[in-house]
């Protein structure tokens, strides 16, 4: 079986929407952390990675399931899997959980760009290969 | 031709992040604010609506493709066409311009919610026949 | 008497949280949102100001009182009235204004930095001059 | 001397903006969080404050200064000190370090409001004896 990362992220106002839960854009944000944390893992510190290698992320495509909400003072599990892995772009399978409720799912597609330019660039070949021998 | 609601859209800094771009997640803020407006447009209030009739709406699922970024101080347009409405979920298909160019679609399926309990519950009857129509 | 610059500005859900108004943080967003529109109208871009004359400005201080809430779809007008201006800093007195009620009000002060090192540096000469004649 | 409560906070994309560094507002976010946890410490859920007892916090006042930016993948230290407390307000020191630099410093003072009415109401005395003492 493949290796799931996985954070835990606490809910506070800031998540939250009027509508007395977590507004939808947000979990966004808690699956991201969960990818940098992931990076920060395999040893990569994007805000060096950008300004010593002018290498940044940028998500190509995603999608998102959600199935119940989570409310302030929650504290969630978010979770990243590497799925795909090509010479420019790489995919995970995020979730968030509450204890043992999927409260939503994604997918989610990036792509390396030239942080001079914010065009395509392929994946560095040392990261490549810790990527790929990592899982 | 289905009419297509549109909302211009300015980025702010607190739009952008660090890779110098609007950050992903707030591409959904900005296509919320469509769908909010085309709400408006329709008459529907959803403060009013949450306290009078204890009645939300909640996103089911959504995809989003991301082809050129945004940057400070772009203006952009945004737009929602209702593409499908059951007696409990209604859908659109949503789109970000700068200009003539496309730099984000994304499609969303949105639920009615009761507010006092989160749970779904239909379309109310005025407001499916006014969207029906209004189509 | 001097100029007021103002902004129309709605409430979305991304600005509320679950105590049902608006997150005290995002009236911070507002304000600059009316400062921002005040360097446009003065004729400053900041992103081409950034990235052309490598300067960008940064908060040195700021202050803020909450009166009254503003809720979801509520229509607030933000203001900004230049109050100080040295060589390096200048500084505004804000409110946000739900019809003839004050909900907030505050006050920012603000400093040019040079982009590639993040260090003060002076107002631009024609800058200055523009905004001081300007009020 | 008093106690003063800590929390550690990562800064993600999330948090910084396109001038390189930590959105000015979301300091206020990080801050935040801190004193929702020293809550939590002191045993309060806001979460279950609101929805068994109908009371929430409200932010009267608040002062920021800022010295350092934060930037991408900076781990910081969020501190809260309780310096007031009235029959109906309290009120924090707070302060923002990475390491030993002192980013940023702010006074918040907090009111109790009714979540029904959004009115100020007394902080129950069973809270304000605990916080009175625990200091």
């Amino acid at each position: 079986v493949r290796p799931c990362f996985a954070l835990t992220v606490r809910v506070y106002y800031e998540d939250t929407d009027a509508g007395g839960v977590v507004y939808y854009a947000n979990y966004l944000k808690f699956m991201e952390r969960c990818r940098t944390e992931w990076l920060r893992a395999m040893g990569i510190n994007q805000h060096r990675l950008r300004h010593e290698q002018y290498l940044q992320f940028a998500i190509v495509n995603l999608t998102a399931e959600y199935r119940l909400p989570a409310v302030l003072d929650d504290e969630l599990r978010v979770t990243a899997e590497l799925t795909g892995l090509t010479g420019a772009t790489f995919s995970f399978a995020q979730a968030v959980w509450r204890g043992d409720e999927s409260l939503a799912t994604g997918t989610v597609r990036v792509a390396c760009l030239d942080s001079r330019t914010l065009k395509p660039r392929p994946i560095p070949k040392d990261i490549f290969t810790e990527w790929r021998d990592g899982q």
